[in-house]
Formats: structure tokens, C-alpha cells, sequence
């Protein structure tokens, strides 16, 4: 089977029978929502760009499983040059949607998958990677949409998922049957849901064995009986659905969403398992996702960079500030924290190493170190772009105001920038910098590069632990001739 | 007269005869709009606090004009420690409405107006100084909001007033009358208009013998004929349109706002102007209205930032994860910037000293550090609060889902945090942050704290000028022994 | 008794009959060795300055004790404006010196004295603060210099001094006579302690009830029996032992000093005690003093930043690119540095407030927030300095290769920069850089920034304390609506 | 011919007739002089790793101009796998030796010399590449050192070098004969020039046709006529000479050093010329050189930042304080700044690209990122280590002391820290940090961080240059929907 158009791809979508709720309304038809729209584009371009041979090389590849042309966004990477090119492939799609597009989380989690499940069928005869590599055969070949979901409530943060006052605080097998298990809980800040096929659940921490049922991990479809989706409110969320908007909302066509997803008690077949119980392969799991998750925002969150930054070049020329050395001193300072982040987001790559299962894992300290910068360059960047934009960015009238044929001539009068540069435009780039730094796009540009893929303190525990501190003792202490035995 | 209560303040705001449009539409009655109440309670609460006798100190003054007690937002400052309790009325009015009070702008003009006027009559023997004392001793028995307006829409920055294309872009005189002048232009980002009596109209740069006709500054009511507002949009502003709101706005009471006014040839009579093409004096009156205005947001901003303190912290309680070390130490480190930024409020004012007039001034070298701190600290702040916030911040359902009584008790259950604090109390607590950060506080917190009083730039050349270099050099030759004469 | 003289100070020296290693040999003359001189020069232009009309109302005051006129560094402040000017003075002798003066201490041991002896003896019925006030009128009525001891070594840091395995580690009373007592121990970094006449020593910490023997404070003369130091090794010391070593020097007048002071078996007469085993005042005692000392640094390391500011300023002036843009900036960031640490100096100060003895005491929380931004700022300071200096400053030849006839005019050739300025004046101000980034004066401007008065981690407890988290807390709930009751 | 052992290295530099000043005095033997050697041990680490099957991958290669195998320090690249290998094994380098081993500058000149004369012999028919092939066979053959020599002295930075009042302070062609050139002129700190055989001449900066005579590259050995260097001071340099020196040098056996090296009317064979005039290639061959110099400091800055947190580790631990969460937390902060550096020097070479020689070149935005975070990471690198070695590191006593009978049993009492430690380690490893950030290696791990191939803006106008801004504006006209033409 061939890759699917976009147009393919959106109509796909539509014999889903998704349940999503919004402001407490159940939503007909979540395809053509005003407020989810966006974010469907967003994900639908990965399947345009596919298709443009210009772009053919970052956005697809050949299959391991089945030896067929597919999407990037399905590939179970071969090589550091794969982990580099998906790099690559997401910044270009950051740099076409200004957005998160959302096709990452299932990507990340079919490689971290791939490899776990063949180190616990090693150790405990479990034949959880042929599952697996079938299930993953089947979406390549019809390039499919797939949400990886593993952030669980979680509750009280000071216990663990045996010990919470609720159970289910984080998702359990509640049944055990011969053809199956029978799931509950939620996933929390579920990235693209309602625009997915499918759904990789996996657990969200390491586990000891009193959490057995909590250790598990499956695939089904994403409008299987049971789930139910709540969307996520973002900051200014519903300019999307004010009379005309356009204008306003910054970057009019892509956006990206979070749902909290329930999963009320949900049937899983034997064939969609891909851990149950094995609590010592929790903890793996989670790491090689979280690795590969903080890996893809060395590249995401740079395209988004490349666009603000642009935006922010351009509104310093639309007011006839853009030749004064400060400007142009915020762009390099921009340029080049933007930059570093990508240089991490390429080393953990071309640093990376094949796993057992044969598929290729990035270094594993260096993503973390490129997650880590990744909560803080991007809000230094977003800084910066507040600063060139000027106070109008959150002054200025609406777009109902200048087209309205009273007020709007004054608008047009007096908000007016250089020659040759309409207001309105002035007006465009301004709220693409608001969308950015304080908007809907503010969610996945600020938030998401904190929080997604794990908090920052997730990312300096992973530091610690792989930073090697003992060794680098050794070397201090041959270098300043320390010989004695120490006991530290 | 004596102090205006809250509810007299309201009442005199409901006499004038504003025209505010918004969404292209003019606004019938600006108190009760749903999206300007809130800006309005803040100002509201100067009046609120200025008649309880615990603060009372801080909330009033003694009038040097007249010898009442007066709201200290209409105070002439009459020593060092006038200006230190000037700040700190800042921060207890930013504590207590986590927004843009509003009501600075008018004090920081009428003080720079005060003491400026005084030199221009000394220098050409005008009657300014005059004219504004009366003119503030009716503002300090009325007790009456002002606003001050300084900030043109400047069109292309790389022109001077009169090189513009069009030359309405800096407010000017258009006609000169026996009994006063007529104006036209606009100013831009006017906070609190709309909750003002009156308006102080200020030059907004330097200005050269050319641009003499854009040299004026007057005062005039709010409502006189030829001027009118437009309303700015803000990130999240409609959702106080949103039926029952209440969670979802994070801080339901309080906000601020700004407009663009547009003075589409107002009369100003003569003994309602300060300055009419004194071109020399116009730096001057820019430098130290800039000057109190930098000053201020060393209290105000300061007093946000203690709330946002305060919500990081309760969302880590509500978490379970208050007490975890590095929590704790994004608190101090929150907490630290905080309170640089009042060192530099404190520092400003009680290095103050009197002008020619009498009043006093801020050390302008410190108030311009302090600003320059403000451009930065409450970003990193804002930056260290999501992180303690979490994703669920912008992930989490509206209100509405949460009232509603299918979906609702999902949401309950699986967003509990630790035991004794409800579900909702998390989504309020959480929302607040989301209000200051991202939403219609961040506004105010933010760009605000970039542009208001002067873009970042405008503050380094002022610490560039007031720095003293050549002084320092001459501390280093001193030091290093170096003799001969050097022409630099 | 008048304020002495520099030459009457630096004769009283000589006639002190100190022990002081270095090198591992006795000093016979530490007033005219060559590397321990100029330390003792920083500490005479406290006498000097005290004597020019024009620094007259800084440098020195009116006796609260004895009414006469003394060196301010030897005053109890009385007042705000006397804690403002004691930074001033700092300042401007850190200008003058462009090192550390020493003589900061004791002012802050006897201001902290002075007040805790007061409530001690409230307490306790003791009489530590006449004890206190008899002292110090004499060391006012002679001039002295005065060391206050702090820091003990402290061993293992895990554990407290009763639990030390050698109990000297912390000093104490090893015997208690009815004259007297008798003291053992060490106290490390002791600044100035060889150029002072006296030394007051304090305990380190907060103390339990087990640590009676080690909660002690009394003030005895340098030369007591039982005293000696061992001289501390800076970086680049022996620069001073170089015979006519001048522009290598960097500055060759003035510098600071440390010692490892012992006190071994010293004996303490009753009326130099001012705190004998009241264990619950050892953190009161070790508090202020930290507080003052903490205050202290918004004012030394700021006159010390004025002359790298003006070093940096020259260097790039003398290579010919003072007026590019980006150094402009950078100098404009060092001020902007400079001066935020002047800010938090006079704030803590301006924000002072009566203890019960009377004397006046900084604000806690904002002098914790002064010191810890003096762990940060000089820092940066010195990289920017470093930057604008250019590589040469490390690369360059010796004074002795200049001098050199063969080799010096092609040193000469060389490294002229722009004319009207000599290779020897541009070597200068290179080395005077280096002196304050890496040579002696470094010791103080950096390491003794993020150590003196307490490491970073001890304002950031202090921060702690004092920053009222629970108070912001209820700032926020009232804000977002919180009504419930917490049990947080 | 073989890899030199590093014995064989040492006695191929006896044969050398250096003329080196130091001190204004003649060194004889440059070999055994005490300050000079452990430069010298730094450079023959360069032979011994090569030696040591565990680092032959790293420490060797494969020539592509003779088939041999050659020290990786002589190598041509000849892949992206071959620039991540060099990185790898400057870590390794400063790992092993916590100094600057000097070797990298004469790796990173020949290839850009290796690739900029083949464009150069394309464009005029020249013979440089060829020259140069021929000249790199014997230095790879022989496994001889090569320093690359750049930095003019410049004299006024504002002025090209035709315009300076002296025309020497850029190396120039002062007389062309048949068999070759007369240079004249001097380079500035020339890293390694004593420890190396041969040296490559280059210009500094892109140059105009008036430029002829200054664009100028070629090799000569390092003892030829009419060169001669004078050794730069560092500080606490003269540590080396005291007697019996060892635990105050904090690095015993390794360190770098920096020359002024005069060319005095050398002369240089035409078989050695590998630019003689043509001005536009200039340019070239400066850019090329500093981004393989920016890319090396992505590897050996990240070895010595290796050695200086196990460091300050070790200090933390032997003060008892290594389990506390702060220090802990400031490792971590280390350990990421210095991963983010690696990060970048990995991916400016897993991103380069054949040049038309066919030699691979890092990438030229990234490798300048790299450099640019090196002028900073280290810097808070150092102020962490300085945090967490205490004040000790710069307070106490000398070796001497330690070792003294009378005084030295005091400072082993009282300088102990945890059971299980000698005094005398604790002191070794605080002096290692002190050589670090404040000594002898300061000068390589702070100065030439900052200015080693080329100070910070340098990098800006490069990162201005290659960021492609006109690109970035495009996206966000896209996003924003601006459509109409824009005449920016």
C-alpha cells in the first residue's frame, strides 16, 4: 500500500468514531472543528511534505519490517543517519507549521517499543516483540496516525501507583481474561489524540513488584469502546472561533492539541500486548521513550524557533528599527541559542548506538542534556522575540476594529510602520509573535518544551546518573597526583 | 474633599461620556463590560485600601498643595522616604490584585510635570508650573484617576517627528487659538484610559527646534470631545465573555488594560497646558517621567511576583511535591528575583533627591537598573512557575467539564492531587498561573514589564549616559600607574 | 584621642609583636614585606581618606559612646542613613583600592556585638554588653583595626562541633578560670588579621545545648600569647618578591590577605567576654554578623567593579575599538551589573531597622538577596572585562622582557595600539585586569564574592527563612478563589 | 617512518635551535626549563596516547596522501567520521592532561591550507596545493609538530592593515626574490611555538587588493633564521621555579603556553608559499581555519571541563558535603553546560561537508555556536567548581607550610576534613582547582575560551552571516499569511 495523501489521510479520520468532549458538549464532528482543525493540519502535512519530492528524502524511508517506502514518521530507525534525518524531518515540519504536529510521540514510542520488547521476550520467553513487529507492519502499511500515551495522572507525586488512595491514578489491568486484558486510568496532556488512528499506551515510571498491574503496555484504536477523550483548554483557544478570525489568531491554519484521555474499562487483545506485569522492564521502557522524546525536541522546537525568529526580524523592519545593532544583536543571540539546541538535538544523534533489538537508540546523556536546554532557550528566545515586537504585540485593536469602516481607517492611520508595509501585515506578524510566546502556539512552544518528554528535574536525574561523576574523579585525581586510597 | 470611597469612584466613572469601541463596536457602558470590569476593580481597590487604617500609612499622603489628606497616588513627593512608600504601596497594591493597577501612570506624570514646568517657566518665563498645581490641587481633593499619555505611535523609528510621512504620527498642535491649542494624534498603549477622569499628554522623545509643534503637553477629561479609544485585545480576553466564568480566568476580579486613543483634533484650553513648543524641554520631561515610571515597576511587578511565588508554591503542594529540594529551590531562587527588583525600587528612591521644585526624584542611574532587571527577572520568574505548575497547567479541561455531570466526576477523580485538597482548587490554583504567565495577566507581567516605561534599549542608553565611564577610567589609570596623558 | 594618621597607624603596627608564618618561616617584619605591604596600604587609606575634608562625612562619624568624632569604621550605626553611608564609604574605598580593604569586619562584628551582648544580657543577666561598650569605646578612642573571627576549619561538614573526632575544629573553652577563660581552635580566612591590632571572635553557627564549649565571643589583642597565623598563598603572590616588579604587578600598591589564625591555649580576661555558653545566641550572633557582612559586599565589590569597568573601558580604547557597538554594550552590562549590586546595598540599608540595644541593623532578606547576587555578578563582570581585554592580557610578556634592551623595542613595535598611547600604559591596564580576574585581587573579587560572609547556599537558607513563602501563599489563594480549608 | 615515541619527540626538540626570551633573558634550554616542560609533557601526551592500543582508534589514522599510519593529530579528514574522531580525541587529550596540549592549531591550519589552495591553484593556476601536499607528507612521514600561526597584533582595530602607522603589525612580504620571500611582522599568542618542529603562517583577516603584501601563507621550520619568540607570562607562572614545588601547582606534570613570535626578515623557500597576494582567498583560509578551531574547542575545553568537576567533586566530598542536594545539583549544572559544549563540537562535525579538495570541513554555523558557548560555559563552570571548593582554595597556607615541622602539624590539625582524607589531598585538589580557574591553566581554560580562535563577536558576525534571516522571515510570512510583496 502507498502513502496516503493528506486528503487520504483527513478522510481516514473521519470513519473514526472518536468520543471528545469540549466544555462539557460531546463534539460531533472533531474534523472539522473550528478549534481542532489546526491541529489536523498540522499532522496532515507530514503527510503532504511526504509527497513532494523536494522534501522525499527527510520524509520518508524504507521499512526494516516489510521493505516498502514509508513514512518517516513510522520508521523504525537503521542507523544514527536515520536518528539525524528524523532531526531533520521535524525541524522542517516546526519550520512549516509554526506548531507541535504531534506525529512524534508514536514514533518515539514504537522505537523504544521495538527494542524493549525484544530484550523482555529474551528474558522471559514472552513473545511480546513478534507482536510488536506485526502491529508496526500494519501501521507502516497503511500510515497510520499513532499517539504514544504515558504521562499518568499520578496523584500524589510522594507515592507510588500501589500505594495511591485511587488505583487507578494510574492505568491498571483490572481483568485478566484468556484473549485479552481489560484496562483503566487515564494519560494525561494526550499530544494529538483526536487526530490519531491509534494509541501505544505505555507506563510513565520505573516500577517495583508490587506495581505488576501497573506494568503495562498495549496498542488499540484510538475510538475503541471505552476511551474517551477531554480536550485541553489553551490560552486563547477560542479566538478560533470568533465570526472571520484571522487576523487574530496569529497562524491561522496549524495548532496542536492535548486531551486527557480516559480509558474506562478498555478490552485489550493478546495480540496488542507488549508488556504485562514485567515490572523490571518498566523503567527501560520509559527511558529509551523519554530518550528518543527529547532527542525529537532538539528538532521541533528549532523549526518553531526559525519561524519566530523570522517573525521577529520582521516586525523590527516593519517599524524601521531592523538595522539598529541591538536588533540585529538580539537575532544573532536568538540564532545562536536556537542553534545549540539543535546541535544537541544532532549529537545525541550521530552519537547513538543499535540495541539488541537492532533498531538505533540515541546517546542517551546527550538527549537529556538537549531536553534540559530545551527548557530554557526556547522561553529566552520567546523573550527576546516580546522585546523586538514592541508593547503593540499586546495593545493593539482587534481585527474587527480595522476592518470596521469607522475605526478602521484611524488604525490603519496610526498603527502604520515603515513605507511599503501595510498595517495589516504589521498587525500579522505581531500576532504570530503573540500566537508564539503567549498564544495557543505558546502551549507547545513554552509549555511542552518544560514539561513534554518530562520535567526538567527528570532530565538532571537522567544527568546524574549517566554523567559518570566517579570516573571524572579518577581524572582529577590523577591529574593533581592524589594517590592514597580513598574511600569516597 | 475627602478621600473618594470604591463605590463614589465607580459611580463617577458611570457621569462620563466615554467613547471606547471594541470589536468595532462602540461600548455602551464601559463599567459593567464583563471584559473591562476587572481592569476597573483594580483601580478600584486604590480607593478600597486607602480607607483601611492598617493601610493608611502607605495608601495616603498629605498634600503639599493643600494640606489634606489625599490618596498617595496623587501625592507630590516631598522627600526620599515619600518615594520609598510610594513603592511600597506599589507592591502591596500588586499583591493585592495580581494585575495593572493603573493608577502609577498619572502620579509618575504629574510629578514630572510638577517639577519640569517649574524649570521651563524659570527659563522662558511661561506659566506651566502655575497652571498645573491648580490644576492638580483639583485632581487631589476630587481624588481622580489619570492617565498619562506619552507613547506616539512614532511610524517608522528611524524618523524624527517632523520627518514623518505622516506627521500625525507624534501628537501635535494643529491650530494655536487665543485660548488654547487643538490637537491631533494619537497615543498608544494607554493603560487604565478607560478607568480615568483625566489624561496628562506627554511628549515622548527628545525633541530638536524642528519639531516645535510637537513639543505640547496639557491635561484634558477623558471624555472631551475628539478623543476616543480602542480597546487592545489581550491573550485570553474573551474568556471573561465566557457564560459563568470563574476557574477557567484564573483571577476572576482583577486585570488591566490598554487602549489606543486617538485625539482627533481636541481642544485644550490654556490653562490646561505644560508645555507648548519648549522643544528644549521636552527630554526632560520624557527623562523623568521615564524615570518615576522605572521606579515603579520595582514595586508593582514585584507585588505580581510574590502572588505567582505564591501559586508555584501551592501547586507543588497540591502535587505532593512541595518538599521535594529542588522545588524548594526554584522558590528561593523565584523569591531572590523578586526581591532584586525591589532592591532596585528601594535603591532608586532612597538615593533620591529634590528637584528645583521642591519635589523629589529618583536616583535616575538606579531606576534605570531596576528597570532593566524588570525586562528579565519576572520572564525567568514566569519560566520558574510553569515549571512548578506542570503541563497539566494547559492541558487540563475547562470548567465546564468539570461542572458538567457526565464528564465532570472523570475529571474529579483522575485530577486529584494529595489528599485534602479538591480537584477544583487545583484547577483554580493552576489557572492562576496560567493567568499571569500566558493569559491576560501575562500582559501585564510580562511585555509590560519589557516595554512599559521604555523598551530595554531605551533603558541601557540611559545607563550608558548616566554610568560615568570616563570617571572609571580615570579610577583604573589611578590604580594602574598610568601617568602620561592620554587623549581618549 | 583624634583619628590617627596613616603613618601613625602603620608605626602602631610595628610595634605589635605578631607571629606570622609564610613559606613555612617566621616573618620578621610583616609591616615591610613586600608581599604582605600593600594589604596592609588598603587598610591605611581608611586612615588617609579619614582625614581629606572632601571624604570627611563618609569615612567617619559622631561616637553614640563617646560623643567624639571616629573612622566610621569603628561606628555603631544609629540610623538608616548611617547604614547607607557605611556602603558609600565601602564603595569608595573599593574604588581607591581596587582590592579588599579589611576593615569591613570588625565594624560588622562589633555592630553585631553590640546588639546580641544587649539581649544576652536581657536574657540572662549577664554583663556581655557593658563588657561590649567598655571595649569598643577604646578601640574607637584609639583608632584600631579590628579583626572578627568567624569561620572555624569545621572538619567534616556533616557533623556539628561536639561531634567533630578532633573537638578543636571548632574552637572552644578548654578551660574556664575565675579570670578568665582559656580558648582553643582556629580560625581560617582571616582578612586582614595581620594588619589589624585586635581580633573579635564569634562562632560559626547556630549551636545546640551539647555545644556549650563551643558558643564563645571575645575580643583580644593580635599579639596575644597563643596567637599565630599562618599567611595564605594567592594567586600570583610571589609577583611581589620579583625584584622592581611595577606593571606586572597590575596594582602595585594595594591588595588584600588571609591567614589561617591558631589560637593556641589563649587566654581570655572576663571583661573581653561577650558570650560564654548561652548556646541559643550563637545563631542570633552568627545572623547579624552575616547580615552586615552580606550588606557590606553591595558596596566594597562595587567600587572594586567601578575600576575593572573603567580597566575594560580603557583596554578597548587603547586597541582601538572603544566606540564599536557591541563593546558599548558590554560596558553597559558591566555597569548595569555593577550598580544592581549597589542596589541591593543601599536597599538592605534604606529598608534598616532598630534592634533593641538601638543600633541599627540591615534588612535581613534583602542583604541574604545583596550577597548571593555578589556570588553571580562579579563573575560576569570579570568574564565581560576578560572579553574586551583581549587575549593579550594573558599572553604577553613580562615587564623584564619590555625593560629589556634587545628584546624591549620589539615589544614595543608590537604591541602598540592606537596612537598617542605607549605599549607600557596599554601593558598597564592589561595587567591591572589581570590582577582583578586572576591575580591577587581576584582572590577577592571573586572567590571572597562567593565565600566571604557565607557561601551561596547559606543566603539561599536565609532566603529561605525569611522570603515568607506562606504568606504569598495566602496572597495567591485569595486571588484564584480558594476558599477551603488547606492543610498545607 | 613511524610514530615518534614520546621520547623520540622530546629529543627531536633538543636538536631545535629555538631562540626563546623569558624574562628579558635568552632560554638555553628550552627542553628541561621548569616553566617551559610541562607545555612540553602537555604535546608528547599527543605521541604516548598514540602509542596505546586502547586510543589508536582515536589517537591515529590512516594518511590519505602516503597510505601510512599517521598521528590523528596530522591528519587530513576525510570524513564527518574522521571530524567526531577528532573531537573525541581532544577530550581524551584534556582529560589526560587538564591544559591545552597545543597540537590542535597546526591540525586545524593544514586542513584549511589543504583545501583553500586547491580553490586558490583553480581560480589562478597556482602551485600552493601541491606545494602543500608535499610539505604535509614529510610532517605526517616525520610526526612532527606544526603550530598554526594567525593573530597579527593588529596594532589599531580600526584600521585595515595597509592603513596602520607601522605596516609590520601584519606580517608581511617585505622582499620577493626567485627562490622565494622575506616576511616580516610578528604573530601573537602563538600557542605550543617552543614545543613545535614546524610553523604555518596565515593572515588574520579577509583582505582588500591594497592588502597585497600582507596576504601571505607559509610554512618554515620553527628554529629558522630570523625567528624568535618571547614567552608570555601567566599567572602564577613563577610557582614552577619554587623549590621542590608540587601539590601549590595543582598540576604538576601538565600546562600550556603562549608566544610573541617575531619574524625578523625571514625568509621562505618558494616550495613553502602556499598564498603570495591573491587577496580574495584570504578570506577563505581565515574562515576555514577558525571553524576547525572553534569545532576543537567543542573537544578539548570539554576534557579539561571533565577534570574540573570530578574536581570539585572530589573537594566536596572531602569537605563532607558531597551528599548535600545543592552540590549535587551544581554537578549536574557542570556536567550539562559541559555535555551542551560537546554537543556542539559533535554536531559541527557529524554535519560537515566534502570540500571541493575533498578534505571534509565541519559545519561552519554550528562550529561557531560551538565556540561562542565556549566563551561562556567555562566560565560558570569555573564559578560553580570555585563554589563548591570554598574559600580554602584560596586562603590557604602554602606546601611549605604543610611540610614544615613546626607549622606543618598545625595545618594537617586543622585543615582535615572527613576521616579518610589526608590534609594533603584535600589541599592537591584545591590547588588543581585553583590552577583551573585562577593559575597557570586559567589562562587555557578561561582566557582562550573566550579568545582562542577568534574573540566572541567574532562568532556573532559569522553566526549573523550564516543564519540565513532572510529564510527565517519567509516561514513566518507563510505562517502569518503576509502575502504582499514586501520591499525588505
Amino acid at each position: 500500500m502507498a502513502l496516503k495523501t493528506k486528503e487520504q489521510y483527513i478522510e481516514s479520520l473521519r470513519k473514526l468514531n472518536l468520543k471528545v468532549y469540549m466544555f462539557g458538549e460531546l463534539i460531533e464532528n472533531p474534523v472539522d472543528h473550528p478549534m481542532i482543525r489546526p491541529s489536523l493540519n498540522s499532522v496532515a502535512m507530514t503527510y503532504e511534505l511526504a509527497k513532494q519530492p523536494e522534501h522525499e528524502e527527510l520524509m520518508t524511508s524504507t521499512s526494516n519490517l516489510n521493505g516498502e517506502q514509508i513514512n518517516r514518521f513510522t520508521h523504525i530507525h537503521q542507523s544514527t543517519d536515520d536518528l539525524r534525518k528524523k532531526v531533520k524531518m521535524q525541524r522542517l515540519m516546526g519550520q512549516k507549521t509554526a506548531a507541535c504536529f504531534q506525529r512524534c510521540v508514536g514514533l518515539d514510542a514504537a522505537n523504544a517499543v521495538y527494542s524493549t520488547t525484544y530484550e523482555i521476550d529474551k528474558a522471559y520467553g514472552t513473545n511480546y516483540h513478534e507482536n510488536f513487529k506485526k502491529y508496526w507492519d500494519y501501521i507502516q502499511k497503511e500510515d497510520l496516525v499513532v499517539d504514544g500515551a504515558m504521562t499518568d495522572p499520578k496523584g500524589d507525586r510522594g507515592l507510588s501507583p500501589s500505594q495511591q488512595a485511587d488505583p487507578d491514578l494510574y492505568l491498571r489491568v483490572v481483568e485478566r481474561r484468556p484473549d485479552g486484558i481489560v484496562v483503566r486510568g487515564a494519560k494525561a496532556h494526550q499530544t494529538g489524540m483526536v487526530n490519531s488512528h491509534e494509541v501505544i499506551v505505555m507506563p510513565t515510571i520505573s516500577m517495583r513488584p508490587e506495581d505488576k498491574d501497573w506494568a503495562v503496555s498495549f496498542a488499540v484504536p484510538t475510538d475503541t469502546d471505552g476511551i474517551f477523550m477531554i480536550y485541553g483548554r489553551q490560552s486563547c483557544d477560542t479566538r478560533k472561533l470568533e465570526e472571520g478570525a484571522d487576523i487574530d489568531l496569529g497562524n491561522k491554519n496549524f495548532g496542536g492539541h492535548e486531551t486527557l484521555v480516559i480509558f474506562d474499562d478498555v478490552f485489550v487483545p493478546n495480540d496488542r500486548i507488549f508488556l504485562n506485569g514485567e515490572t523490571d522492564f518498566a523503567g527501560m521502557l520509559v527511558e529509551r521513550f523519554a530518550g528518543y522524546h527529547r532527542q525529537s525536541y532538539g528538532g521541533c522546537k528549532v523549526g518553531v524557533g526559525d519561524v519566530l525568529i523570522g517573525a521577529a526580524a520582521l516586525a523590527a523592519d516593519y517599524n524601521g528599527a531592523g538595522k539598529a545593532s541591538h536588533v540585529k544583536d538580539k537575532l544573532i543571540e536568538m540564532t545562536h541559542l536556537n542553534e545549540t539546541l539543535y546541535c544537541c538535538g544532532m549529537a545525541c544523534s550521530s552519537e547513538g548506538c543499535p540495541t539488541a533489538s537492532g533498531n538505533y537508540q540515541i546517546d542517551l546523556l546527550l538527549a537529556n542534556v538537549c531536553k534540559q536546554n530545551v527548557t530554557r532557550y526556547p522561553y529566552e528566545i520567546a523573550r527576546l522575540a516580546e522585546d523586538l515586537a514592541g508593547g503593540l504585540m499586546v495593545t493593539m485593536p482587534s481585527e474587527k476594529d480595522l476592518k470596521d469602516p469607522k475605526i478602521g481607517p484611524y488604525i490603519e492611520k496610526y498603527l502604520k510602520g515603515v513605507d511599503g508595509v501595510s498595517t495589516e501585515n504589521r498587525m500579522r506578524v505581531l500576532r504570530l509573535i503573540e500566537n508564539i510566546t503567549l498564544g495557543t502556539a505558546a502551549v507547545g512552544y513554552r509549555t511542552e518544551s518544560m514539561h513534554g518528554a518530562g520535567s526538567p528535574q527528570a532530565q538532571r536525574i537522567m544527568i546524574s546518573r549517566q554523567g559518570n561523576i566517579s570516573a571524572k574523579k579518577e581524572l582529577a585525581k590523577e591529574i593533581a597526583g592524589i594517590k592514597e586510597e580513598q574511600n569516597k
